[in-house]
């Protein structure tokens, strides 16, 4: 499972680069962005994984994140995948929430879904192994986690199922309850199937009530976000927490909306704060 | 000429908006972006225009510029024009480094790019009143400008055309010399025609030979930019400089390239250094 170089550019006196393997756990080559702030031979770095949206590859963070200030500061490795298995042989779906680019951070058992949309599997072990035998600096006990809407569902469970890899977990208006939402209900039912006790898995409200737990969360939500009452229900997540005990900052951004223009706003609010829990 | 909302998104606690009108220069609609930070009511914000380079909208630097947090912590207010005229019945070229998306900051003279193409006017006499038409919290009283490659010789030319509008004017691996490189000589031969005494008013290196003045200028250009000896040639603007008096402050950035991770990378410095002295 080699590594190929796409690109790699110079930026903030670290290395943005822009990678591709293939991916057994997929079948199909997978693209990948790894931002490295500049450090001394021998240094190792945390890693910040972030996971994003519908519709998104790796570029879109990679381009309109504006993280690569923030991880030079703090001395933390970006790491964005793509969101789905993608290609000619991939099947796919018309539906911008359906299919290519919608992963949804799931392993599907549907036909045709189950062959290649593995991304629980990818994000949670292929990726990791690859990061950890490219990246010499990566520190992979020094792990955190955030992502964007689909991708904040898919950092919330995600570190809700491996409580010991991730140091601390946030998102960006994620999903925060799929199986109560219409695009979480069309893809865990598209992917999974229509048994509802197979989507448990992911869904970050569902696995804290049944006792998933993290220490704390970070979420930040734009009141100005057009998916926040039918899609994103931070109010899900923040009832669950609250029985559980769970520590959730979760802040109404007034006037914000889902772009990217909202991410970039907080992304070194949660830089700052996943760095201070790294450094524990 | 009344301007249309494209866009308004919060970021940073500002508003980066996108705006679209008919330019009566042009005579197609023009797009542009303007980004304004938070402020008291009444404020008077500077203005600190970004002009962009060969293939680029306004979009370019609006995503992957990383300005907005700098010039929050300034109180810049920052604009984004498109690179040229656009449209069905605008005449293009099939190249990339001609027609649309390559208006080379000049008002062309020969057919059939004459009608269209007068970004020269566009940048210095119809966006400015515009903006402070429409933008009341811009202190045109107060401006600066920079921009990338061929928007770093637009920034150069149009501040050294109209030495008393800017307070400063820098640029990012600009095309130093237009008229002693490739882009150059095709764009204004083919804009302006063959006639190379046309081409003096858009050559920086060429307008401080003959006079022109600005007190300093900041350079910044990657060692690693495809673009430098073919096209860029700082070498030739060190030397106008150095005959003229003028304090050029060139720095040659190791490993960069020409990309917007090269720009963003440097934006926050061009912003201070302009916030500097914009504010005397």
């Amino acid at each position: 499972m080699s590594m190929e170089t796409v690109s790699e550019a110079r930026a903030f006196g670290g290395t943005q680069g822009v990678y591709r393997h293939a991916s057994a756990v997929t079948g199909t080559p997978m693209t990948f962005s790894v931002f490295v702030p500049p450090h001394e031979d021998g240094a190792k770095l945390p890693v910040l994984w972030y996971l994003s949206g519908l519709t998104c590859t790796h570029a879109n963070v990679t381009d309109k994140g504006e993280y690569r200030r923030a991880c030079v500061d703090h001395g933390v490795i970006f790491v964005a995948p793509d969101t789905s298995p993608r290609g000619e042989g991939v099947p796919d779906d018309d539906a911008y929430d359906f299919g290519q680019g919608a992963g949804f951070y799931v392993d599907a058992t549907e036909a045709p879904w189950a062959e290649h949309f593995r991304m629980k599997s990818y994000i949670e072990e292929e990726l990791p192994g690859l990061i950890a035998r490219e990246f010499a600096c990566a520190d992979m006990q020094r792990q955190s986690i955030t992502g964007h809407s689909m991708g904040g569902h898919g950092a919330l469970t995600i570190a809700l199922r491996n409580p010991d890899r991730f140091k601390s977990v946030s998102a960006f208006a994620p999903i925060a309850s799929p199986t109560n939402c219409p695009w979480g209900e069309k893809a865990l039912s598209g992917y999974l199937g229509a048994d509802r006790e197979a989507w448990r898995l992911y869904d970050a409200c569902t696995l804290i009530r049944e006792g998933a737990r993290v220490k704390e969360l970070l979420v930040d939500q734009g009141d100005a976000d057009v998916f926040l009452k039918e899609q994103l229900k931070p109010e899900l997540l923040e009832a669950a927490c609250r029985e559980a005990g769970i520590d959730l900052t979760l802040r109404i951004q007034p006037g914000y909306d889902h772009s990217y223009y909202f991410i970039g706003s907080f992304m070194r609010s949660h830089i700052e704060w996943h760095a201070e829990r790294l450094r524990r």
